[in-house]
C-alpha cells in the first residue's frame, strides 16, 4: 500500500464499534515472510488459534461482513484461491473471483498497477497470485488497499511459509527445541526457502535431504549460519529420521534431472511410506504443501502422524487471520 | 462419506437450535437414483415444495446461513453449476466456484481423493461434476463432508432425475396412473435411463419411441420387467401420443448415426412443434433435460403444457432440498 | 422483458416493506442509453450518488439481500464483470459469476433465448455481455426477468456511457455550459458513441480529435447537430485543450491503419503526457475508459485531474443504482 492517496476525495471508511485500528497489520500488505518479527509471529497466531476455535464453535460469523476481497489470479491455484475464498467467507465477507486474467484487460496489456487500481474501486483487500517474482510489492506500490501476496513465481509465497509454521505450533505445541527435516527438491521450492527463514526466528535445528542437484541454495545458508541455526545436509532420510520432530516433504520432480539415470536412482529415497515411518518418533508430524505425486503412499494417510490435510485446515485459519488483521478486525 | 474421521482433532460441529440432526439424509452423500426408496423421494419432494414456497414467498433464506458448498466442476456446465449456486445463496450459504480444474492442481496430477479431502477443509459440501462413471463415488469413500453428484460422465446425474420427478409431481400432481413416454435418444441418455429406474418404483406404464439403433438398453429394460412396469418401444411417436400424459424428449445427435441417410431419415420423427402436440391430451406436459438444439421447436415455448423451462425451476428447489437436508437443516 | 408470462405459475414476488414497486425502472432492462430522457439520468445520479454517501460512510448494506445476480460473461471482461458484481455484493446481493460460457451448454449450440430463460429460474436480473449486436435487446424479448447490456459486440455499453456521464456530473457539478473534447479513435469506439448521445441531451460543444480514418461516423454528428449540438473537428489537441473542460481520450490503435507509416506519423498527437496537461486548464478533468495501453502516460496519474481511477469508481455506485432501481429498491 503506497502513500498515495486520491486527490480530491475522502476514502477513509466509517469506524464501527469494536474497531481497532491501532492493531498490528492494520491496512498493512502481507507481501514476504522477511516482514515478519517473532513476535508479530505471536500475534498472527493467537489470531488464527481464535479462528479455528470460532470456526469449530460456529462455523461462520460476520467478523468482516460487508467487505470485499477481489481474489486476483494471473495463473491458476485451485488450492489457494479456494482457501482465501473459504476464509472471507467464513469471515461474513464477499469475494470478486478473477480467474482468468489471461483473456481479459490484461492481456490486451494493461500494466499490473492501472488493473490493482482499478479492482480496488471495488474490493477492499486483494489476493495476488501472478507468476512473475515482485508483482506483489509492484502490485502493492500503486495500491491504497492491502495486498496479499499468494505467490508470485519463485518468489515469496507468504501465506503458506506462516501456515507451515502454524501448523507445527498447533501440532506440538512449540517451535523452539525442535529438529526440522527439509526433504526432497529444496533447490527450487520457494515453499521450504520460506519456511527455513521463519524457522530461523526459533531455536531450532535443521536438517536437509535432497539429491545433491536440488541442495537448499548456499545464500539461505549463509543466512540461517548466521542466525546460529544448526543445519546439516544429508543425502538420504535413515539417519535422521529418529531424532527428527516435523518431516517437511516435498516432491522431487523428474524434469530437474538431465540425467534420467540418476533420478532413476534417487527417486526412492524421497518417498515416505508407512514403512519409512516405523523409524520415526511416535510424536512427530510429516507434512507437505500438497499436491502430492506419489512422494507421500497413501498408506500414510491414516496414520495419526500424517498432518498435510490438517495443514490445509491450518491454513485456512492462518488466511482467515491475515484478512481480517489487515482489514483492521482481528 | 467414508467412515474415516481424522485423527486428532474433533470436527463435529456446533449444533444450533432448531437443528435436526436426526432427519433423513444428514450427513449422507447423494450419489445415485438407486439409493432411494419411495419413502425417500416423498421427503425430498416434500421439503423441495416447501422451498418452492418459501422462495416465492421470501425469494431467499438464511437456513443455510454460514454454509459453504464447493462447487467442484471438472468440466464445464452452466446450467447445473448455475443451479446449484442459486440453490445455496437462496438459502443464504456461500459458494466456492471451481470450474478451471483442468488448469489446476489436478492437471499436476493431483489425485481426486486428495483434491476433495483439501477442500473439505474449507467447505461444508462438496458438488461434483465429473467426467469419469464412478467418480463421484470414490470421492465420497475419502470425504468425510457429504458429496453431491452432479454428473460423473455416463454414469449417474441423480438430481436431474429427482428434478425430473419432482416436476411431474408438481405439474400432475400423481406418478402412479400416469403413461409416460420417453423419445428420442435413450440408448446414451443417462438422464432417461435414471429416470426410468425412479419411475418404476411408482405404478406407471413407459413407452419408448427411438430409432433403432438408439433403443433403451435391455438391462434397464429388464430391471424395469422385473418390477411389472409395462413396457412398450415404438419408432414413432403417432400411436402413443394421444394417451401420454408426460413426454419426455431427448435430443438424437447426427454424430450416432454411421449412415448419414438414416439419420436424415429419421430425424423428422422426433422433433415436437405445435402441430405435433395438436394430437395430445389437454392435461399433459412436455419435458425436456436441457440444452435442446432444435427437438422441439420454439412455437411449442408458449403452449401451457411446454414444462422444460418450469423444469428448470423445479430443479432448484430440488437442490436446495437436497443441500438442506445432507447439512441437516430440512 | 417481455411480457410473457409462465402459463401456470405466479412469479411474482413478496414484497416487503418499504419496497417502492412504482419508482421509475422497476422491472425494467437497460439496453441502450437511447431509453434515457434527461429526468432519468437526473434520477439514476441521484440515485448513484447516494450510493456513493453510503459506500464512504458504512461500505456495504443489505438494499438487495437475498436477491441474486446472473453475471453472464459470453466475452471476458474482468473490469465490467468485478464492477457488476461488487455493486451486487455491496448491496448484499448474491452473484452468479458465468464466465465460460464458450465451453458450456452455449458451445453445444443452445440459443441465447433458452440459456437466458433458463437462468431467471435462478436469478433476479441478468447482466449479459455478448459479442454481438443486439443480443441483450433478444435477450430482453424473451426474459420475464430484467437484462442489463453490460456491452453487445460494436453496439452498446449503456452503463458506461452512464458512469461516463455520472463522472463528469460529480467531478464538475455541472454538464450545462462545458467543452467536452472526444480524442483518439472516435470511428469505432462504442463509448464514444453512447457517450456523444448522452451528452446531446444538454447544453454543451463538443470537439472530436482524431486522424482522419478514424473520424466520429457521420450518422452520430447528423444526430446531434438535429439537436442543436454544436460539433467540431480536429486533427491535434493543441487548438482546442485550453478551452476542454472534460477531455475524453481512448486508444487509437495500430491494426486500425493499413498504411503503419500514417499510424507512426499520427501516434504522437494522441498520447497524453503531464506536458500536454500544462496547457489545460486547472479545474478540468481528463477521462479513459480503460485499459489504456500507452495513451495517457504514467506521470498524469498523480495529476488531480486524472479522473480515469475515479471513474471506475463511479461506475460501480452507477451500476449499484441500477441494479437497485430495476429490482424496485431504490
Amino acid at each position: 500500500m503506497s502513500t498515495y492517496l486520491p486527490p480530491t476525495r475522502n476514502h477513509s471508511p466509517y469506524l464501527p464499534f469494536g474497531d481497532q485500528r491501532g492493531a498490528p497489520f492494520y491496512g498493512k500488505d502481507i507481501l514476504s515472510v522477511k516482514q515478519f518479527s517473532k513476535s508479530d509471529l505471536d500475534y498472527i497466531f493467537g489470531v488464527a488459534h481464535e479462528m479455528s476455535e470460532m470456526v469449530s464453535r460456529v462455523g461462520t460469523f460476520d467478523l468482516l461482513k460487508g467487505k470485499i476481497l477481489a481474489n486476483l489470479f494471473y495463473e491458476p491455484s485451485t488450492r489457494t484461491s479456494s482457501s482465501f475464498t473459504s476464509a472471507m467467507e467464513r469471515l461474513g465477507g464477499s469475494v470478486i473471483p478473477i480467474n482468468e486474467v489471461r483473456y481479459s484487460s490484461v492481456s490486451k496489456g494493461e500494466s499490473l498497477a492501472d488493473t490493482v487500481r482499478t479492482l480496488e474501486c471495488y474490493a477492499d483487500v486483494i489476493v495476488l497470485r501472478h507468476p512473475e517474482v515482485g508483482a506483489s510489492a509492484q502490485a502493492a506500490r500503486y495500491a491504497r488497499k492491502p495486498i496479499i501476496n499468494a505467490g508470485d513465481g519463485v518468489g515469496e509465497h507468504p501465506t503458506q511459509a506462516l501456515l507451515d509454521l502454524f501448523t507445527i505450533v498447533e501440532e506440538l505445541n512449540q517451535v523452539d527445541g525442535l529438529t526440522v527435516t527439509l526433504l526432497g527438491d529444496l533447490k527450487y521450492g520457494r515453499t521450504v526457502h520460506s519456511l527455513a527463514r521463519l524457522l530461523s526466528l526459533y531455536n531450532v535445528r535443521i536438517n536437509y535431504i535432497s539429491p545433491d542437484i536440488l541442495r537448499m541454495p548456499a545464500e539461505i545458508v549463509a543466512e540461517l549460519d548466521e542466525k546460529g541455526i544448526p543445519q546439516a545436509a544429508y543425502n538420504t532420510l535413515d539417519e535422521v529420521l529418529p531424532e527428527t520432530d516435523v518431516l517437511y516433504v516435498t516432491r522431487v520432480q523428474k524434469e530437474r534431472f538431465e540425467d534420467l539415470n540418476e533420478y532413476e536412482q534417487v527417486r526412492g529415497a524421497y518417498v515416505i511410506s508407512a514403512e519409512t515411518l516405523l523409524a520415526a518418533r511416535e510424536r512427530m508430524i510429516v507434512m507437505h504443501p500438497l499436491p502430492r505425486v506419489g512422494e507421500i503412499s497413501m498408506d500414510v494417510d491414516e496414520d495419526p502422524r500424517a498432518a498435510y490435510f490438517r495443514q490445509m485446515e491450518y491454513g485456512l485459519y492462518v488466511r482467515m487471520a491475515l484478512l481480517a488483521m489487515v482489514l483492521g478486525k482481528a
